[in-house]
């Protein structure tokens, strides 16, 4: 499996588990384990979590499961994030979904997630999303505190566009690692708005989430997803390969930005055919015929 | 009163009264004046003007008056603009309202504004509206020569989106001070396309004018008004303050670009409730339930 | 003619003649000449080509030209353009138009460029349109290569926004020297996008392609250019100048970026009068006008 390194100090693998689904596949903590092993075998290492996934459980499911096989930690990059604060029936005094960013709401957070997941520090911790009251003094604080307590080893951000990550990185004196961001052949919206060249710019590398664009490129639900599932079948044609998730993984790891997928699935045989897209090599042609049935319009 | 170190030598009164509409008011030299000194006794030390408002009167109305007591202009922060040309009967050859940032005609104004306002020199000169022909190197040379001769202390700009800023600022020897721009819970504009992040970045610290959105959310005038004004109410309450415009005033102090708002009204009562909202601290929640009561719709 | 200083080393003529319709001219060879020399004349000694004009045709034709006064390529020159796969006759496999800036198809249309023109060396390879799927590492190996063998003096981009430039700028060596865009009275987007204000910042001089608009602007096919042409002429009268493409130019030639437009005509007087237009100097007023006619709104 190939590393990327985001920092000195920290290799995420090149394909990533994401465990945001995790409450939905009923495993128990022993079926949990066995499977995140499973995953491992593949060469993958780098497992991403948030706080309110699950409606702020899947980080407990995983830290129980890893209670069972303690070393196990040490061999694993685990990421989660924090800042959303969603509407639950856990919280139910509150009127909307908002984000916190105070230090206090971060270290509470950050130390939340050291107890569900049953570690002692997290790899990477990411701001969920930007917010318009994010005040870039508190943020700092927060990580300072954080890193200096060994906590949290390594910062980032999540749905961030360019102007959020630049605002931020002017106050914080460590680069932040990555940005965790929707990109898939249905969803190219950060390729319009100049968040990927951005990417490319700082070398701030990113992961990607919802790749297969929550299933909308498994089994089409409109014309744009219909359009982009036709050419990714005629390209796995042409690629020799049966499945065309392996196309999708392949078109993703074929950008400069260097992406780092985000796998979610609870399959341990979809995940493999992720792995095994690194294998493959889109041509620019390829690669630019399932760009442009995404446009939905020619190139000009 | 809170001041706000905006360059060496340079501090704003945390709240900043307005002069727009000072020919509305129908006072006189000694009304107005007797007013201006309410205003100060508040702790408001900084004033906002234009060449152009009341069509070109209302530096002069306020020069008027401070002619009565000029020991008050050492006091004072005086700011004023330049560069719009409008239609006015003043100058009826002109065919339409556009931009000047020519060399001369900045400092044709400049000098128009220290006789208009009877002093020797202006705190701060903004130009008030970005131009797409405002040649930089033009303005370079003005603002040089009206520091040097000591007729400018500070320069800034108004209604200028991050590129306008930047652009300009790469042929100016000194940083521009400030940018004024309309933000209020009605007017999210410049949280949308970046801009706020951008003064966060920069530290580019921002003068709000419009704060009450000409007046649509003390009356709303349409459903997003409406919207606003309900949340606005809401919060009062829990503040346990009677009025909403002290909440909107919270809502501009809290955000950390460190907002500085322009209250242009004519009665001192107004003008007292925005320096009280100072003592207001909004939470994160509450902050967001406005923003995304502007919005529309929830945060993703 | 004025001279444009690029880099160390590389000046364009302020009105570029660009080589886009040659084909359709049907002049054979020496006629050409004599109207390459007839452009030669009047002070342009800047040319603009791309592999792709006239369906991969018209740098063969310059090139037949240029063959019979080999004596005259160090007097000009020289800029074309790679990157394009257009849908072709001569490449009828091909599925869609795509970019390609793969290193190996960068060095191998510059050497087809080479060949078509009859010279060893070009002056300046644009990039012809930015790349979702550019290797700015391939660009950079590209250009080096390009540039080291001789082939390549200078390196610029085209159609590019300005996060495009900037992510690639920052994986090259030496600054892009320009970057060709679409700017005329009716085209006014690179305005509006802060394209122009990126020019202006970082000294990018850009190139302007379709000035009069594809003939909009000579001949109006809608409102908008109805709404131009109408203060086109009036300023030409004001002027005292008898054609608007004289007011066109003369607009291009007032902004601080320094445009170099390109007249892409084939009769030798209206190439005359764009660079006559170099002694119109517009007032602000009448750039505005021009500007507001285009935007179809005034200005705030």
């Amino acid at each position: 499996m190939e590393k990327v390194k985001l920092a000195n100090g920290l290799e995420f693998s090149r394909i990533i588990h994401g465990q945001m689904r995790i409450l939905d596949w009923k495993m128990n903590s022993q079926e949990l384990l066995a499977f995140i092993e499973q995953i491992m075998e593949l060469g993958i290492d780098t497992f991403d979590n948030a706080d309110i996934y699950g409606n702020y459980t899947c980080e407990g499911l995983v830290g129980d499961a890893l209670a069972l096989k303690p070393e196990l930690r040490k061999q694993m990059t685990i990421v989660t994030k924090c800042g959303i604060n969603i509407l639950s029936n856990k919280f139910p005094q509150k009127k909307i979904q908002y984000y916190d960013y105070r230090a206090e709401y971060i270290i509470q957070e950050a130390e939340n997630s050291l107890r569900n997941l049953r570690t002692d520090y997290l790899d990477v911790l990411l701001l969920h999303r930007p917010s318009d009251i994010l005040n870039p003094h508190e943020v700092a604080e927060a990580f300072g505190k954080l890193r200096r307590e060994g906590k949290v080893r390594y910062f980032g951000v999540s749905n961030f566009l360019s102007h959020d990550v630049s605002a931020l990185q002017a106050y914080l004196d460590e680069k932040l690692v990555t940005n965790q961001i929707e990109i898939s052949p249905y969803r190219i919206i950060h390729f319009e708005n100049g968040n990927m060249n951005y990417c490319v710019e700082k070398n701030l590398k990113p992961m990607a989430y919802c790749p297969i664009a929550d299933g909308r490129l498994a089994k089409p639900t409109d014309e744009k997803s219909e359009r982009i599932v036709k050419v990714l079948h005629e390209i796995a044609e042409e690629l020799g390969v049966p499945e065309t998730d392996s196309v999708i993984y392949a078109w993703l790891l074929k950008h400069p930005s260097v992406i780092m997928p985000i796998n979610g699935s609870g399959k341990i045989e979809r995940i493999r055919r992720s792995v095994e897209a690194m294998k493959l090599d889109l041509t620019v042609e390829q690669w630019s015929r399932i760009f442009v049935a995404s446009r939905g319009v020619a190139l000009p």
